[in-house]
This record gives C-alpha cells, sequence and structure tokens, in this order.
C-alpha cells in the first residue's frame, strides 16, 4: 500500500480522484486539502462518498504531506501548482500535477499561453508529459508527472499513432466537443442549465490553450511543426469529450494500413478499443478511449470518445500513478461504462 | 397602441415579457429599464433578440416613466416592487407586478412568509390577485394586478374549479415539478448544469413561499381553511411545471360530472385546454394550461402542465394587461408549442 | 465462485445484471441468453462491455443450464418467468427473477392485473419478495426470490419503517418520478428522443401494475388495507427514481422520534443512507437508496432516489444472491456514484 | 389569400408546416394529408395544434387538391415526392418539395446517391434548389422548388458568400452537430431517449447524403469542384443545428475583409444575423441563421446555427412560398426564439 495525497479535492477533477484512490486496492489516501473547506467531510461537497469515504477536508502543509505520502496528486487551478513543488522532496514523494503547470516543455510557449513567468523551469524541463500510452518507459521513472489537458488527451490519444508514423506533414484540423463538467463546479454563465441544456457553441476559437499542449506533442512525434487547427465546442451533455480529426496525408492508404498502424501502436494498452463507431455514453464514467478511424484515399478521419474527467484526467493520473509505482497498469480502472 | 414600461428587463422574466410586448399588436414598448445594464442593448442579455429588437436598458425613473407609460410593468425581485410603486399615480398610470410583494392578501402572512414589513399595506389591499381565469371582472377594474408565482398558477388552475364548488373539505396534496427557469438568471449551485442535468429532488419541504399563496386563494375559495401539502421538486427541463394535486372528496363522484365541473368553469376560458394527458413539452413557450383529470371514487387527481415563464409569468402578465385595456384576452399569445 | 446463468440478458436489466456479476468476486457467469441474439457477442448489444467481457448469447436450455449453474436469473418479460421455473431443479440451483411473475402473494391480484392465469400457483406462494432489506431472513433460505419492480422498491423503502410501525392507518399518496431507462430498451413512443428530452407527464393513473404491488407489501407490514395512491410520472432523464410519498398520521410526531424509527429499522444496512435531502444524481448507477425525512405535526413526507435499473433491479437481485449463498450483503456492490 | 395543401402533415416537418401556415396572415391550408391516419384531428399527432387547428388528415388526391391549392407542399419520405408531381398541374400550382427529389440537379449523382431512378428527370431540371438567400430571383419564377436538406442549409450559408467569390479553391471541411428532432417522428435506435440523451457520435462518416448537396452548390459557385469533407453527428440535444467549417484560402485576409464579404452577401437578408457567436439554443424554433466569422492568417472558420426544423425545413420552404407569391420575404416568420 503506498500513502496518497490529494492536494485540491473540493472540484470535480479532485472528487474523481479521491473516488477512484479509494477503491484503489495498493493505495491508502492519507489526506484530502481544500482551501476553505478545511475540517468539512468530503462527502459535504461530495455527496456521492456519503457513508463510504469518512474522511474531512485537512489543511494544506506540503512539507509536512510530503513527509509521509509517497505520492502527491496536485489538483488545482493553473498556475497554481508550480508554485507548491518546491515544499515537496522529489527524491522521496512522487508528484503527479493535473493542471497544465508542467504540460508543456517550450518555456516560451508556456509563458505566452498562460501569461505568466514559470516558476520552476527545472522541473517544467524534468515533467515528464503523462499521455500515459505515450510515454510508458518515461513516465515509468518519472519525479514529475505532468497529466495532459482533457481535449489533449482525446486529440493526441486519436493521432500519435499516425504522428509517430511521420504522416501529419499536411493540414490536420481537431473538431472537439465536450460536456459540462468540463468546466469545473465552479458557477459559470456558460454552464448555467437554463443556458446550457438546449445549447451548442463553439468558444474561444484560434485562442484555446489546449492549441498549443496538442500542437507541441504532435510536432515532436511528427519531427516538424504540423500544420493544426483546433477547434472545441460546448455541448449540451455533462460527461465525455467526442474528438473528429481530420488528416491529409500525401498519398492514399488502404483501410487496413491504417488500422494496422493502430492496432500496432496499441497493442497492449489496456484502455484503448478500436470501435466502429465511439459513442461518448459508452466511455463515460471510465479510463476507456474509444476510436474509430475512417479512411477515403488521402483524408483521414479518426474520432475518438473519452470521459473527460476520468481518462482526461483523474483516471489518467491514477494510471499514471500504476505506472510509476510498477503496480499492473489497470489496476484500479477496469469498471466498465453502464448501459445505458 | 398603449405605452407599456418593463421594469428589470435584465431577468428570464424581463426578457421573456419584452418578447412578448415587443409582437403585441396594441403595445408599443417606451422603455426597459435593468440597473447595472443601463446603456446595453437588450440583445446583449438577450440574444434572441438580436436584430428583432432594437431597444436599449434605460435607466430607471418612474416618476418620468409614469408620465408616458399606460401600464408599468415590475419584473422585480421579491421585496423590491412595493417600494416603487409610489412613484407611479396609480389613476393614470396601470400596474402590473409580477414579483410576490401584492399577492398575499393577508399582511400578517406577508410579513411572516417574506420576513419583511410592507410597505404598501393599503396597495395591497387594492391590489387584485392577477389569475387571469379566477379574477377576469376584478382584473378589468384593477389599478395594481399582482401576477401570481409560477407554482401557484398551475396548481390554481389545477384546482379552483373544485375549490369554487366547495369540494375541498379534505385533505388536498399538490406536488409540483419544475424546470430549471425558474430560479431565474442567477447562477446558483442547484442550476450548475453538471449538477442539474440529471437530478431530480424536492427543495423546501414544508416551507415554500408559495404554500401560502395556494392556500390562501384555495381557503378564500373553499370557504374554509384548506388543508393542504406543497412539494416543489426540480425536474431536469429548462421550461415548465408539472402538477399532480390529489384531493379526498367527501363523497364519489363520476368522471362526466366532474368533468362537467371543469369544463364549465373553463367555458370561454380561451388558454385552458382540457386534456387526456398534460405534458409540459407541449405547453412549453405558451400561454396555454393543459389540464387531465381523473377521478376513482372520492380520489380526484389533478394534473396540470403550464411554462413558468409564460403562463407562470410573463404571458399570464400580458393576459392580464388585455383583460384591464379591454383587449381580446388573448391577443398577442396565441402562438403554439411546436412538436417536438 | 457460484456459477450464475442470465435468462434474457439483451434488455437494460439484463446488461446491467452481466456486468455486476461479470465483476463479482464470488461468481462466474457461465451462460447469457438472448432469444433472436444467440451467437452474437453481448458486447454487440451491450458497447460498454467491449473488450471487458468476451462472452457470446447462447441458446436457452434450462434444463441444461440449471445442471450446472448455481443460481438462474431471469430477466425477461412479465409473464414469461413462471413458465420457465419448472425446468429448474429448484433444490440445486436457485432462481432470482427480475419479472412481475412472483412478486404478488395473491393469486387473484396478480391475475387481474396481469390479466393471465397464473402457472405456478405454488411457487408463488414458495417465492420470496426480495426487497433484501425488509425480508433478508426469509431470502436466506429462499429457493426463490421475486425481486420487486423499481417504482415499489423505491416507494417501500421509503415507508417500510413506518408501515411495520402499524403508522399507515390514514391515507398514504405515493408520488414517483421516474427516467426513461425503465422503460427498457425497446423502442416506444413515450422514449423518443425528441418528445421525451424536454417533457414531464404523469401516466396510468389509477392503473399503473405497481400499485398492487406497494400495497399488498405496505398492507402485510400494516397489519389492516392501507389506503393509498400511487402516480408514477415520466421524468426528462435516464436513470432513476425520485419518490415523494406523503403519510397522514394519527398524531404528531417530533422530528427525532420519525428518524429514529428509520435509523433503527435501517441499522446495518449497507445500501441505505438517511440524508438531508436525497437526489437522484447522487445514487445513480449505485445500489444504494437515499432518503430524506420531514415531519410538520402529523403530516410525514418522506422522499426516496433510487437507481432504477442497479437498486431497482440488476443491483438488488445481486444483493438478494450475496444474502441467498451467505457472501456479505455489499460483496460486488460497493461503488459509489459519480460527482457530477 | 392563397390556398394551400400540405401532402405528408404526419411528420415533424409537416407539423412544423402546418403550424407556420396556419397562422400565415396571407395563407389558408385547406388540406392535409397524412396517410395512415386518414380521419384523425391533426392534433391526435401534434397535441401543440389542440383547440388550435382543428383540421383533420384528409385522404390524400392530388389530382383533386391541385384543382384549388395555389401552393403544395411536399413533406415526403425520399423517393416518395417525384411519383407525386405529375399529378399537378405545374401552371396553376406550385410545388415546394422538402424531401430531396429535386435537389441534386446532376441526374448521375442523384441516381448514385440515392440508389434509385428518377422518375421526373425534366423537372429535375426546372426545380429550383430553394436556399432563399441563394436563389431568390429564380425562385420568384419557379414553378417547383426543391428545399434544400438541414446539413445543407446550415453548411451553405456558412460558405456560400465565399464560394460566391471564388475563395473555395483550398480544402474544406464541414463538420456538423445535430439535434435529434432531425431524425423524425419514426422511432429508431439511435433516437432512444436512453442512448440519447447522453451521448454524442459522427455518423455516416465519407457517406452521408447530403455531403453531394453541399458539394454540388459550392462548387458550381466556385465555378470549380470543391474539394471537401463532410462529417454529421448526432449531439444531445432535440432542435439545431450548429455547423462549423474551415476553410484554407489561397492567401491571407484581414477579419474586416472577410466580414465585408459576409455582410454584403447578406444585406437585406432578414434571417441572417452575424453574430460574435452563434449559439443553437438562440435560434431554435426560429428562422433565423446566426454566422460566426472567424479568420487567422489563410485559415477561415465560419459557424452556423439554425433550427433543423425550421430554417432548415419548414421555415424555409415558407420562405420560399413568400418569395413565389410576391409576399414579403419574412412575413409568417418573424417570430423571435425564447430565452432561455
Amino acid at each position: 500500500m503506498i500513502k496518497a495525497a490529494i492536494i485540491g479535492g473540493s472540484g470535480y477533477v479532485g472528487g474523481e480522484l479521491l473516488r477512484l484512490l479509494w477503491f484503489h486496492p495498493k493505495v491508502k489516501v492519507v489526506t484530502v486539502t481544500a482551501g476553505s473547506h478545511t475540517g468539512e467531510p468530503v462527502s459535504s461537497i461530495h455527496p456521492n462518498l456519503t457513508k463510504i469515504c469518512n474522511l474531512k477536508f485537512t489543511k494544506e502543509n506540503l512539507k509536512e504531506i510530503s513527509k509521509t505520502a509517497d505520492v502527491v496528486f496536485l489538483a488545482l487551478p493553473h498556475g497554481i501548482s508550480m508554485g507548491k513543488v518546491k515544499d515537496i522532496n522529489l527524491k522521496k514523494t512522487k508528484v503527479i500535477d493535473m493542471g497544465a503547470d508542467f504540460r508543456l516543455k517550450n518555456l516560451e510557449t508556456f509563458e505566452k499561453v498562460y501569461k505568466t513567468r514559470h516558476l520552476q523551469p527545472e522541473n517544467l524541463v524534468k515533467a515528464v508529459y503523462g499521455l500515459s500510452e505515450l510515454n510508458l518507459e518515461k513516465i515509468k521513472k518519472a519525479e514529475i508527472v505532468a497529466c495532459p489537458g482533457c481535449f489533449p488527451t482525446g486529440a493526441l490519444l486519436a493521432l500519435f499513432p499516425v504522428a509517430k508514423k511521420g504522416l501529419l506533414s499536411g493540414k490536420v484540423i481537431i473538431d472537439s466537443k465536450t460536456g459540462s463538467s468540463g468546466s469545473g463546479i465552479k458557477l459559470s454563465a456558460g454552464s448555467h442549465h437554463p443556458e446550457r441544456a438546449n445549447d451548442f457553441k463553439a468558444y474561444n476559437i484560434f485562442s484555446h490553450r489546449h492549441f498549443w499542449e496538442i500542437e507541441e506533442t504532435l510536432s515532436n512525434l511528427q519531427g516538424t511543426k504540423v500544420d493544426m487547427v483546433f477547434t472545441a465546442h460546448s455541448a449540451p451533455m455533462v460527461r465525455g469529450i467526442f474528438t473528429t480529426a481530420y488528416v491529409f496525408l500525401d498519398k492514399s492508404f488502404e483501410e487496413k494500413e491504417i488500422k494496422k498502424i493502430y492496432s500496432e501502436a496499441y497493442k497492449n494498452k489496456p484502455f484503448i478499443r478500436l470501435v466502429p463507431s465511439p459513442h461518448v455514453s459508452v466511455v463515460s464514467c471510465t479510463n476507456y478511449c474509444d476510436i474509430g478511424i475512417y479512411i477515403k484515399g488521402k483524408t483521414l478521419i479518426v474520432t475518438s470518445a473519452i470521459d473527460n474527467l476520468v481518462k482526461g484526467s483523474a483516471g489518467q493520473a491514477v494510471q499514471n500513478m500504476n505506472i510509476m509505482f510498477g503496480f499492473p497498469e489497470n489496476i484500479g480502472l477496469t469498471f466498465p461504462g453502464s448501459h445505458p
């Protein structure tokens, strides 16, 4: 049993992480912090855990926590995590950050996109980008893992097999649709039920922060800068991200050739399923990513469906923890979705 | 053409009212006020009116407005309207209040329920309770009309025919279910899309303010205090209220007897439809109230479906205006719902 | 490890049961049948089980199945199960029926409500009504368990503590609201998304089959025939049943007195949670039943929230299996819901 | 007052058309037919019209209908309309077809896509493609108007201004998301509420029939074959289509240059609104098409939101009728959407 601490447990991501770790056979949750909720039972914020998890939110004291915890999960707003890491003894305690602070490898890009100076450039370099299916070997040895954003998870799982083969030399369009839980527990006009329930819209066109995260990773895989567009949309559902990726290839491929590239890239990956038609509802509340592959001449369309809070965040964080500590990659994460 | 002013046009009720009045063939909207939004186009808050209504929110100056307006609609939070009426010359300008300030006739009940002193007890007495189907003759001559709350509209239309006949001597249970627009444009945890979209709950059990409004009206009709219970529920939809009312009668009735009581009470009422099975979706965005009547021995069940923002508020306000100014009762309100 | 067979695995209830049993540490699923789907992978109907459960639907041959299976679950349309039981050796193989055929103890009532002759009156008598919290001791020794209907589960858990105390001498009104999964996988106009998504309605007023199931159980507990009304409603959600029960008591109770009755009745019941405000979303996809208790004088309101497919069907069936085989009551069912 | 007949009034499109025409100040609906529903009141299928429209479905007899009707609307499944037109005297009675039979101008494409021989190639040539904003002058003189499909309406209104300028020489990607009413009143697994309510998926990738309709129109405008991809998605809402179109231009444009192209193309078009951010909810149940324009270098993104049953079908049909008969283009269609 390893000891885990959750810093920032009052949001949807922190709550989902707690739910997963609480039932994880190799983990004991020793601390969950949540700023203004210190002293309250976790079930006062996450009523699903009533009579299940008897923890209370505690005060955040990272130096203290770091003494006992084998792993610290940071589920904090962007810009906060990077100020916390200095209080953790990385030789002793591993860090899994679920925010954006350690995702982008390029410091300049980070500071442009997040409009702030990075407080720990040395750890930015050291941190491993935690797309579990991409960086398995690096994650095994990492001291800090930066879990990908929810949109990047869906987009990169749809495209990394072809990027790794250098097939992204033409234009790439990524059109993603998310549920409302992606905006978090904080109230906002865009998540007000009367406005959201029957609506569909695009937002942050040409300026969504996840563009740079996807672009950096795909370009590194491709070996040259990928010419891509990314658009985020709000769909009237709670859970899930559906991504439709359009790739314009240099030459025609047969369906079976492309499918082989995917099945090889995802051999032994327990959470990737190549399916005829991904559905958000099928992967909802699971760590699975369902992928559909369609080709016509030089045009490749890849669709993916994930749950934004599980595979897109807390589930992938646990998957990374499993890898870091030498547990089976899927332990604690094997539950399926429901039907319907 | 009469001149109408809307005080408080930035909420859902005010916006719905503006939409209805803007297309009303007998009305010219001269002013729409909205506190902090003064100077902004109404379409900045109500995007459905883009390129349709070119008004801007103006500063509230009731004395000035009262000089030109034939009717002033007050779409304000509870407790505010009663402080405004003194600035309106009621001999010249009629007032239609959509808040709660003039609904309850019993001053003591008002002060207990709304936990505040009433600033205009004399106008409380004078104000007519604006359930159009109930108080047609009084509304014709009223200077101030207090439009009913949304739950009371659905509940009272379901029950007033039997109350008027004195049949409510036994227990009455009113179980109502509302959409999220009833809580207004202001953000709240209960209307946060991720929490609301797949949820159902009861709230304010034994303490919902609309209890006293329903009880007072039914008791006045019945002639003695009605022994009733009212429970409000949040349903995962945007528009509409569905009410299930259970009445325990002193003696058995045949179905046709009871239905006759309803068809007579609602003869010539353009917005009441007696139907086999009311559906919220059918009356959504309309001024109709669909009513279903079911009897078995001494147990009577009456169900009703209304749109909370139209028949439950802005539409009924316009209906009352039509009555007050001698227009056909249904003018400007004849539009049906959509299917689906 | 016991061996389980599922007869009728292609519906929502059968699929949910398969999902639960597949991960149950004490159970091996040996057979899943599904009439016209024989030979197809279960994941062709239940895509959530893709790459998780590799079973195929097999032909139904109960005599054969009964030779190996320790327990047979019947997830069949009403009227079918009672014709199947004769092929099962009840001394060797236990039967858990999820349909209505063995629920009502009164043969006359059964034949009136279901409009068919009962094929196995002797087993009707023998079968134990499988409301786990009510009949624990009988279920332990049962050969056939008849799992309650979904509405009765929510209603009876809300009321049995007071019925057992003989407090239901006055009127009882049960107003329930269900999600669309309750109508099953078969297409119907009432579950057509364009019609259902923004709608709310009541149905089968005074004639819903679950009335008699609730009435029989409550009356048996009370000792005299309970004077009750039950109304079912369709809510625009997929999962869950919310029940609002109104009880008119003979005398006033203090809140703590009533709450004590509930806490004692539900002591050691792992899936009952007494909470301030039950929410359907909180129990969704779980085996929990959350109960809220409110009293004012002689009027008692009890609300309950369950998941119709889990606690209202497949989950309760597994709970009953646990009890029948001497496993811990909650094994395989401890998972919480998600937030949101 | 002109006389209108609706052939096929029992679907969502026919019902919506009836609702619009019933309130149209220049139209009298003389006949609504609906095969198997002959003799039933229209409100038995469209309950929103209860107590509003007292018509009954009549038997279809086009020769007879054609004698009195000035205009016949065909709201029929694909492949049926083309067999009906021969019974209509086109010199006397205008035809507005809402199906696909007369949309594609290229006979070969039609027969390939719809897998059937065309029964009226001569009328295929004669029929005018009824995208009101594109073909105003031709529609004025048309005997047969073929109303566009719902996806093509949203996509073409997003792109025709740039196509007309010949700017579609590069790749064009059209990613569209539709509500469930687009699949019609007929029950289907994809529109089963339990499956649809929390789901998102793509369908008919590379093979959706609307691809060819969009491609033909854009290519005709551009002057050369446009290299495009179209993907349809199912979103968990009832009404509306949101389209995200990606255009790769030959050269960079400034935002104001592109916006000018749109504002000029849509000058005097009463139902087109150029807005900062189109929302499906804002145009729901209206004839408006809201368009958002975004450019970065050579990459142009255009988004559009329409209601699939109004602007995408019945509303546009009425708009075309207005044009054909010399009425103001927007008469009977000026109603706004609601908020929320």
